[in-house]
């Protein structure tokens, strides 16, 4: 017997519709490539997103096919966001740290049909709009005065100029909530990159939990300030979460450095903002020596990649600001975990407190996890016991998209579960921590070694600023880790002073067999090190019992 | 094109199977009828709503036919949701303040295969088994050896001896999200009653709006004490809410006054509490004399009926506990709007913010709404103009359950929208104020008169305890108001000392042409006054002018 209530679909059209509806005069600001600040309410957000699904009708732009975003965070590209995917196309956010050459690839395998990019970005579109012959349009994020006359690009178009010519007398057509919304190409460390192809349904859901008080906490009193990217996994979903919520967006465009970010916090009165850890760092690191203060601002996300201990310190006990550590992918949407305290932690002491917050968090409702063995068997949540993540839920991914064509489709899971790629323990309340990439991980004597844990004693060490720790193929022990250190500047360490660091830090079987010192270690377009890379320049390296 | 993300469908045994794994430990806190406490975990709550759905697997209920809830707030009854529903079935939780006689009716209407009884309420079912032949057993919720011997209920059974005999190894069945879950019938004031009729889609999506910051705002730091009644649509979502999000339950049993509320709110550490006006009216009824203070609790909601500013001011100014004021119905899950501020209210004086929270709130993303007039044509959000209320989304009812068989299915939508029978306005910022049930506002020669304005003068006069107002036939207005007025035990008021009351108050057309004292106003099942019985206690009543 079936239930008798309404049967709506899920839809991103209905995200920016309630938001003009019942937020219409909620604000939305954006600092801009020229300079300034750009200020304006959901209701006209959601009358230019309207506008812009006027355009790609009128360029003959199919449902479902790909309109592809090269852009910083602002409110053209938030009217990308609704106006593309809620029109039915498929929004493709590219990020524009990546090799032209490798955006020129994502964008033939995606058959992008129009891309619109914001000015910062002219010299990647010169590169690559040879390489393109299937895009119909480049669209400048700009007025049409602003348009360069000299770039070489023949379909080079004004985005303003194409939004006054349309009325934004439009409706959203009404969608299975399956359909396809948008999509995010994987950096992929092996082959080709793969994309995640979003859906309504899963965008929506994750709109729901993204905002519930466990995870960012989303409500119309925020000011929020996502500095995670718009085109880095859907800027963890913020922007659906500020619609379905009213709260004010606040878009920092190209102005990532400390100064610009606090002063927007400031000026804007923020609540809550969410980034990578090397943002963070940035920021602190204009405001210690400013003796400066934050006036509104309660809490943070943080992700990407694992927050320093220290950096969770500083927020909480130096400004009073709330870090969320949370844990997620492309492949999931992005968010899988974050770190939230439950009722039973509530009276615990502060150091006992920090030790749960150090973990990367607790599943949210509609994802669940386990952790297995190399043969697939689930291990205990102990808090100790470490084995490859899987994940599942309504908005992890269930294969890749492979392009419209005949490419075998990639379908990772493993019996409904997703593969990771990472390697973590669970404890007896849930919570998740993560020890190591499953490739990364050092696999000495039948033991497992994490890198992550090896590289963080190494960046303790005062003179150290930066380090990795690999697995070297050894006869006897299968794998053995040593550590590549880059020094800070104006400081002197030896290999035998990092060495000893370990002892009493480490196991002695965990200690590095030897340390190498690099000026650099080369990082990829997310800021991650990029330890394939640093393999090809440690090809010819012998470890020391070996040489 | 469709996106590529995993197709999982949304169940209630996937809330209850969450909450044991990733807050197994998350405890749920029962004041039974026996009188002590009963305290377990999510984790056991998990097992044993397993157990019962093996149960009911023992007496062939089979899947989408419905079982039946008599019961209290308690663990008992939580197991019920999720083992009823997660299985397949059908839960129909029946409000024990229905005339037996409607109760009777009810259940053969659902068709209710089994039924389960808190033992406070043996005297309904001895009063109705005999009429109820389609009820296979009637399960009373306690241990064996208190099962009455006497009760000349033939097929009565414990409920723990029942759980016993089952293993709790159990796999839920893989359900299409549509599927119906559980229903609840509303009092109807006409013809017998209907019945919503939910599905595991609109519980989960309502658990996930129910839990937002803007709305409950649940987390896994809340213990929750939910006063409103588990056989009140759902307890408003909240046993949901608190399995999808970890939090602590507390229930009050049979124990509902102020002094029991109290007592459990301290000694269990209860941060956020849910009922309706006269269960906080009874609480602070014990705490004023008593010169209590809350300790832990932060925040309540309060609903059912509108909700008197003095109580508000109560709590907000002299406990420093937020009150949320919320409204919905029976066919909307029940949530449908939250009185929760704005970014741009947080700055206003205490007095502009209290006007604000005076209202029933903003609707949650998921519902929508407008006002129409007469002729169904939407009216201005400008805070004054009111019309009839009408609503959608996807935990909005679509048709009434009629039963099994040929019944002519009830569709009330009206061009896919649910009229509410409330009349409402909606301001700029899209706050909604209920100013009166549609069949209950005053027609007065063209213009609309809110009873429930004039009754909220009246109960503002230091000697009325309660107040009605009805429009009585009028050959030249079409409708005046008089006001029915419950003196308080001890004052004295005259006729014109109420009528005089008015001056300053009201406009001059909308003071009400006459005063009645009566000794009590009738009160439905749910603590509303019953207008329709008070029109027959004054069928021969004539209008002053009329006289």
């Amino acid at each position: 017997m079936l239930g008798l209530m309404q049967s709506q679909q899920l839809s991103i059209s209905s995200l920016i519709e309630f938001a003009a509806r019942h937020h219409g005069e909620g604000q939305i600001v954006s600092r801009r490539v020229e300079g300034d600040l750009h200020r304006y309410s959901y209701k006209e957000a959601a009358q230019r997103s309207r506008q812009l699904a006027g355009v790609m009708d009128a360029f003959d732009v199919k449902q479902g096919e790909r309109v592809a975003s090269i852009a910083w965070n602002g409110y053209r590209h938030l009217e990308m966001y609704f106006g593309v995917s809620g029109s039915g196309r498929v929004l493709h956010t590219i990020n524009p740290r990546m090799h032209p050459e490798q955006i020129a690839w994502v964008m033939g395998h995606a058959q992008d049909q129009m891309v619109c990019f914001d000015l910062t970005f002219l010299p990647i579109v010169k590169a690559i709009h040879g390489k393109c012959p299937g895009v119909k349009c480049w669209v400048a994020l700009c007025d049409a005065d602003q348009l360069p006359l000299d770039s070489g690009i023949a379909n080079l178009l004004s985005y303003e100029a194409l939004l006054a010519a349309q009325s934004g007398a439009y409706s959203w057509p009404d969608l299975d909530e399956n359909t396809a919304s948008s999509m995010c190409y994987t950096s992929g460390t092996t082959g080709n990159p793969k994309a995640a192809l979003y859906s309504h349904r899963s965008t929506v859901l994750h709109a729901y939990a993204a905002a519930l008080p466990d995870v960012m906490g989303i409500s119309a009193r925020d000011a929020i300030l996502p500095v995670v990217p718009m085109f880095h996994v859907n800027a963890w979903g913020i922007p659906y979460s500020a619609a379905l919520t009213g709260a004010k967006l606040v878009f920092p465009g190209p102005g990532m450095d400390g100064k610009s970010i606090y002063e927007l916090i400031e000026q804007e009165r923020v609540t809550f903002a969410a980034g990578v850890p090397t943002i963070w760092q940035m920021l602190l690191g204009h405001m210690e020596p400013n003796g400066l203060r934050f006036s509104t601002l309660k809490r943070t996300v943080i992700g990407g990649s694992a927050c320093p201990p220290a950096m969770i310190t500083a927020f909480n006990d130096k400004y009073g600001i709330e870090v969320l550590h949370a844990w997620g992918m492309t492949e999931m949407s992005p968010l899988g975990t974050v770190c939230t305290l439950k009722n039973k932690h509530l009276t615990m002491s502060d150091e006992d407190k920090m030790k749960v917050r150090l973990k990367q968090g607790r599943a949210i409702f509609g994802v669940d996890m386990k952790i297995v063995d190399a043969g697939g068997r689930e291990l205990p949540w102990d808090g100790k016991t470490f084995g490859d993540l899987l994940v599942k839920g309504p908005w992890v991914l269930r294969e890749y998209f492979q392009g419209v064509g005949d490419a075998a489709p990639v379908r990772p899971l493993i019996d409904g579960w997703f593969p990771t790629g990472d390697v973590a323990t669970i404890d007896a309340d849930g919570y998740m921590q993560i020890t190591d990439r499953s490739k990364d991980v050092i696999k000495s004597g039948g033991e497992w070694i994490s890198s992550i844990d090896i590289e963080n004693i190494a960046v303790a060490h005062p003179a150290i600023a930066m380090a990795a720790c690999i697995g070297m193929a050894h006869p006897k022990w299968d794998e053995r880790p040593i550590v590549v250190v880059v020094k800070k500047p104006g400081t002197e360490v030896t290999r035998e002073e990092v060495l000893a660091f370990y002892e009493g830090r480490a196991a002695r079987w965990q200690i590095p067999d030897d340390v190498v010192f690099l000026d650099t270690i080369p990082l990829g377009a997310t800021g991650k090190m990029q330890k394939s890379k640093l393999r090809e320049v440690l090809k010819d390296y012998q470890l020391p019992d070996l040489r």
